[in-house]
């Protein structure tokens, strides 16, 4: 990332730096990618949780985006955004109150269940309230969290069909780079099986009677080349947009491509041996942990330029880097840019990020930072 | 923590309750044991973030607060606190400006240095605004993070003590139960340690000509017994207010008085053996590892009641509940509560909480989360 020694100066950190032309240029590939498949690229905001980047990802031609919670679908929503999938079951009568109210002020919002019980529910609330949902039924592909597993979709469509208030249109699931149960570096492979096994369920639920018209698949890692099998006709990418260590060691982008930057200042270097940075663990993401598998990354965050330092450990506040050399070489005031190994939730640890574009910094909020609900 | 069903079916899950009845113990048994040795409290706000519970620790008895940054010092003065120890090296003129600008608006405002760099900065900036600032000199007592040497703390501190525009009243430390380099079951040695080691340093300082006042150390885990050594004057526990499964490793703690809880959704249990929870990493703390020393936590928390679930596993917005048994016996709807490992983080994850006071549920913001400057 190009900052000028001012421009560093100017950061008031512990901080996260966005590079705008950077995530243009994700943001661009995604999509010509996509649209020459000939699929739809409706994109996760999990990953930026701001409205901005939702409307140009918009404007670079998504026919939406998708959100996992009716909490960050309404501040998409405040932001503009018309066209919104929260891809996540939507069980609870807390959300389907907060659901229904949103459906009245976007132009379509698409809902998600992937059991009788949820399905239920939400029938149940739709007549309640006097209107419908538009429903996907989220299909199992591996990754051993939600999703009805295949051999039950076609029955668990055909039940949702018939309940009342309920319209379902699609399927959708969330494999990433699980292949026949177990990790895999083969994206085409993973992509190829991902497409199949939707083709699969989509062919059952259609001969079971039930008209679905989108069949929606794909991550950051296999979102384009899902799109290239043209088994699916919309793929759900996050993590593209900015980029990552993760994504990277995937095999899916290249270092230079990152947009995303954690700004941190040495506030003290007592010994030639560490040094303290002023982030700690409510500043770097800790969802992945160092030195574990499958990636085996070398600490919390990579420091730019300086492979031989490690953020090896960190308290709340503190960040202790040390250097494989034994000396860090690090003076108080010195201020690192370092790479995040999962983007996603370094974004999430911040109340507002940084954007570098054309040369000027601004500081913007991150407006669905910690919308759980 | 007594929930009723309806109590527990109003929540909007996943979020964190607090229940207040639990809060008032734990503050007035800390304040209570620190008076007693005839030692000031000065708690930490790290753990709660919200200026609702500083002001109850301040009409508890405590002196002042203890911020780790500029920026939730700035939260709690807009809260009304007006007496705030920042203790963390101020290091950056981003921070130097605002806490100049916070020094303005409060009784007292304490700020930290550890290296002649830091305390340079904030004397040039103390002449160039014509004001003075009020400094303690943090030292290393064995954390290996932040703090002087022991042994170049009296030269230190004379620098100092010479320096234009501050006014060196007290020396702090954070040891917690670090003893003699590795860590302690042991809180009475280790707290015996903390306290020689503090008055040591007061000693050599006093001898090098520089009249310090404050002697502040302890921890949640070690507060009490050092307050009960008579070697400080104050304490700056912060964890005490809620307690953790961490503080009752320590021996600290009794589960019952854990103040804190995460309540979550099953959003779908399609196999008897894992049922998912509607929060993942971006809900649940994730900086401590389960299954890794020194605790071995079972889980990134603990499920309520149902010793044999393990929360095992988490996307960003899923967590995976196994069961040691192979079934969790869970049905979507489900609503659990669950302990955290580390209060402190877990809180910081949250945007709002929780609060159960005489059988009411109140949602409140957490004003200085993600307050990292």
């Amino acid at each position: 990332m190009d900052l000028t020694r001012e421009q560093l100066a100017s950061l008031e950190t512990p901080c996260l730096v966005i590079d705008m032309q950077a995530v243009r240029a994700n943001l661009q590939s995604m999509q010509r990618a996509v649209s020459a498949a000939g699929c739809r690229l409706r994109p996760h905001i999990k990953t930026h949780k701001m409205p901005l980047f939702a409307r140009m990802q918009i404007e670079a031609g998504a026919c939406g985006i998708t959100c996992a919670k009716v909490s960050e679908a309404e501040v998409m929503a405040d932001g503009g955004l018309r066209d919104i999938f929260i891809a996540y079951p939507m069980v609870g009568e807390h959300r389907i109150r907060r659901a229904a109210a949103l459906a009245r002020r976007v132009d379509r919002l698409i809902l998600a269940v992937d059991s009788p019980e949820s399905a239920d529910a939400l029938s149940k609330a739709a007549v309640r309230e006097n209107t419908g949902f538009e429903v996907r039924l989220e299909i199992d592909t591996g990754a051993g969290r939600t999703g009805v597993p295949l051999e039950r979709a076609a029955d668990l469509a055909a039940q949702i069909h018939a309940m009342p208030g309920l319209r379902l249109t699609g399927i959708y699931t969330f494999k990433s780079l699980v292949y026949q149960g177990a990790p895999t570096a083969d994206i085409e492979l993973a992509a190829r099986e991902e497409g199949e096994l939707m083709a699969e369920a989509a062919r059952r639920i259609r001969e079971a009677g039930v008209p679905i018209e989108d069949i929606s698949a794909g991550s950051s890692p296999t979102g384009e080349a899902v799109a290239r099998t043209g088994l699916v006709n919309e793929v759900r990418p996050g993590t593209y947009i900015f980029k990552d260590q993760m994504l990277c060691r995937e095999g899916v982008a290249r270092p230079e491509e990152i947009a995303v930057r954690y700004a941190a200042t040495v506030v003290s270097a007592q010994h030639a041996e560490y040094a303290v940075l002023d982030g700690g663990c409510k500043f770097f993401a800790t969802d992945v942990v160092p030195d574990a598998a499958p990636h085996f990354y070398h600490g919390y965050a990579a420091v730019d330029g300086r492979p031989e330092l490690c953020l090896s450990r960190m308290n709340e506040e503190h960040g202790i880097l040390t250097a494989e050399s034994g000396a860090t070489g690090l003076h108080v005031g010195d201020v690192l840019l370092l790479t995040p190994i999962h983007v996603c939730t370094a974004v999430n640890q911040q109340n507002a990020v940084w954007l570098l574009d054309n040369g000027t910094l601004t500081r913007v909020p991150v407006k669905a930072r910690g919308m759980t609900v």
